[in-house]
């Protein structure tokens, strides 16, 4: 009975999944790599997600511990739970989970509560026609956009704000909706751009409404100075859209204590 | 009472698709056209489709041909099918098929008959770990490929040959197995590496068994002085293994009378 506690980094293509959370009779990534994590060990195991990420959101890097006896090497978990993750590659339902790591971690950690910081990516692509491939990617916009006001609209949304404005309904009740965006740099990819967020912390949907809101800058509908004045609002309602799903990705999880 | 024969060009992502041919209570490219094109019109059309492509290949142009009395104008085609089309892009089967072009072609034009030469894609990504967003849409090779024994190979795949070692069996009886190669080249892109292929015509599975048989070249288990025997035998067991659907884009098809 030797206790211990397990952190998975994992990456998925979340197309094809309810989203993160276990949810009876739907697909989730939680339910998928519990349910490997049962069959190699034939005893289950609650994992504890750092990010919940909704239905259609990507992750190059969600993490994710366990604790319990655990008889398999963990050096040996990545590449069995990647042996039945991986069955059906070739089926209508490919393995879309990566287990990229997995290691030991103090009986203590904790993937939700020792993050101090996380990045997302957002993909948005500019083009005229849809791009097939690109459907489930990336954030497909028609028109083309203002870049140089959208990086101006960035830098309002950067630093320590009350971020009530950028926030869904729906999410859990926070005590404070104060949050801190590190960095915001927006880059250029083939297929358009590529925003790169830290923050301390994100309300429900806040980078999807940042991002949707940056969007209508871009568009010209919602002036840098607008968004301003929108951010110290604290008003949903005066904010943009929420840009899509498909363009999100949690990127990297970042840990104080390891 | 006036027949129009209309040619649609069509990019579809293979992935959810059990091939381009109609069956009945499974989705297929042509099954999903067919009904956009009945629910636009009311009436029901047959489409010619060029190539059957196989459950996973993807297109960049696919074309199919139609005739009837159709009463929509040709030149709304392609909007009005792609919103049909279209319908449910957030939901979990997103469209996957969008209408490149629809024009009228004279009544005695066949997608399938007038075709002179298409031309296929083959993707191939090498990397020690698998890249869950690539899954998809490339043949993934985990082991370093020696590309100049490749290009020696795709030397001996060109030209005009009966490459009956290189099809498959399930294929419709063609009278002859002779085709012609016009070019074959290799480009190195991001992840690896992508053929071109251009031919006449390609027997069942031609291009999957020779894009395997190359990749076991590269992989130097195949010598390209083996490959030429292998050629020359018609024999299908002498050749190697079948790549995956997945790498493979019918990418343009090529008209006489166009």
């Amino acid at each position: 009975m030797a206790e211990k506690n397990v952190l998975l980094t994992i990456a998925y293509d979340g197309s094809a999944f309810n989203g993160w959370q276990r949810q009876p009779d739907l697909r989730t990534v939680q339910g998928e790599v519990e349910k490997a994590l049962e069959i190699l060990t034939g005893e289950t195991f609650s994992l504890n997600g750092t990010s919940r990420t909704d239905r259609g959101v990507h992750a190059y890097g969600q993490t994710a511990s366990f604790r319990g006896d655990i008889k398999v090497p963990v050096v040996n978990l990545k590449d069995a739970l990647n042996n039945i993750l991986g069955t059906g590659r070739k089926s209508m339902v490919p393995s879309d989970i990566f287990i990229k790591d997995a290691r030991e971690v103090p009986l203590d950690f904790h993937a939700r509560f020792n993050a101090v910081a996380k990045t997302y990516i957002y993909k948005i692509r500019i083009g005229k026609e849809p791009d097939i491939f690109k459907r489930n990617y990336f954030y497909e916009v028609r028109y083309p956009l203002d870049l140089k006001l959208m990086k101006e609209g960035a830098l309002i949304l950067m630093g320590t704000h009350d971020f009530k404005a950028f926030q869904s309904a729906g999410g859990e009740e926070k005590e404070s909706t104060v949050r801190t965006v590190y960095t915001m740099d927006m880059r250029r990819i083939r297929e358009g751009m590529a925003f790169h967020i830290t923050g301390d912390g994100f309300l429900y949907n806040q980078v999807r409404i940042m991002m949707g809101t940056l969007v209508e800058v871009g568009l010209k509908k919602i002036s840098p100075e607008n968004l301003k004045e929108i951010r110290d609002s604290k008003d949903r309602a005066k904010a943009g859209h929420k840009a899509p799903s498909e363009g999100l990705y949690l990127a990297k999880v970042h840990f104080s204590m390891l």
